[in-house]
């Protein structure tokens, strides 16, 4: 095996998600996972830090893309159609890997330092995402609570497409929860609750 | 020093906090923590399971706290009613633990482990109020929707009041943050963006 490993983050990814549904995170080892890849061990820790890592491949360029998504919306756009629209490209991204986004739900849902680790993730999606809104001009208040929804609905969303009770197309799953959330709050409220 | 430690898991925690503030969490054995309380070493690990976890002593109590919030709303309350008032509850506690509460959120901000575990927590939280919103009848996906909104409308304004940026009473910025988002997405979108 030479110092040129093609696509070696790719194949190492793929591989750790095969690895930790089939036999589960905590028993799986990096040895193992970099052996799947055809590479070895020592190249596993040149691609990733660790073992929780090697889950979120590809979540930096989705990051990119989202926050693309907001940067490009048209002018006339709120910060709520911005964000929608970056949510609507997670979701064609997500669609066209159904298998590989349930799998490595499946596998994240099951491991609380993953959940963690997913929670981190999308937290950082939302301060990226409330970034390039900022950079629209909108103000910081309004930027970080549209991005932090956005994130909100878009976590809903995808654990009722996941489970078979939304709608079998994500992205239509993500625009009905977004009018959901919307209807929701055009409730007024009833009272101006005042704890004792 | 006998076996009945009154209040242990609360002197733990206030020693745990102030230790990782003075001189890091990293930086900080669960022996010190115990020593600062006036316990022995294996005393902390009766009552927490590791150090992480003794930050986020009370987060049991604040959860049960806000499920009650959202059961005890008036029938007449909305799922956005309920969970308003909940969030009224928890910010009434954190304005009365002011000190506590800007000091525990540096203690977390500053730590990627500690920042994971308290994402969790808020998860948790988030699922709880679903479930009591369940309970009064509200369908699931609005149930979800509403919960994690609550929750991200939270996290938005506790950042503000506590940078100082937002308003000096917590329960007033959490009113207006709330007035906020629903004012934002008020506004119909633009368009029913289609990524290509």
């Amino acid at each position: 095996m030479g110092r040129w490993e093609p696509n070696a983050r790719g194949r190492l990814a793929q591989a750790a998600l095969t690895l930790y549904s089939e036999q589960g995170f905590d028993q799986t080892t990096a040895a193992e996972i970099a052996n799947l890849a055809g590479l070895k061990e020592r190249s596993f820790f040149r691609h990733f830090a660790d073992k929780r890592e090697v889950l979120f491949y590809g979540t930096d360029s989705l990051q990119d893309l989202l926050v693309r998504s907001v940067a490009d919306a048209p002018p006339s756009a709120t910060a709520m159609d911005a964000v929608s629209a970056a949510l609507q490209v997670a979701g064609a991204i997500v669609q066209e890997n159904s298998e590989t986004a349930r799998l490595r739900y499946a596998v994240v849902s099951a491991n609380a330092e993953l959940r963690e680790r997913e929670l981190i993730k999308l937290a950082e999606i939302a301060d990226a995402m409330a970034g390039a809104l900022r950079d629209r001009g909108v103000q910081d208040s309004a930027a970080r609570l549209v991005a932090e929804t956005g994130v909100a609905v878009y976590r809903v969303a995808f654990a009722r497409w996941n489970s078979g009770q939304g709608r079998p197309d994500l992205q239509q799953e993500l625009r009905e929860s977004m009018d959901e959330l919307r209807e929701v709050l055009a409730v007024p409220l009833v009272s101006s609750p005042s704890p004792s």
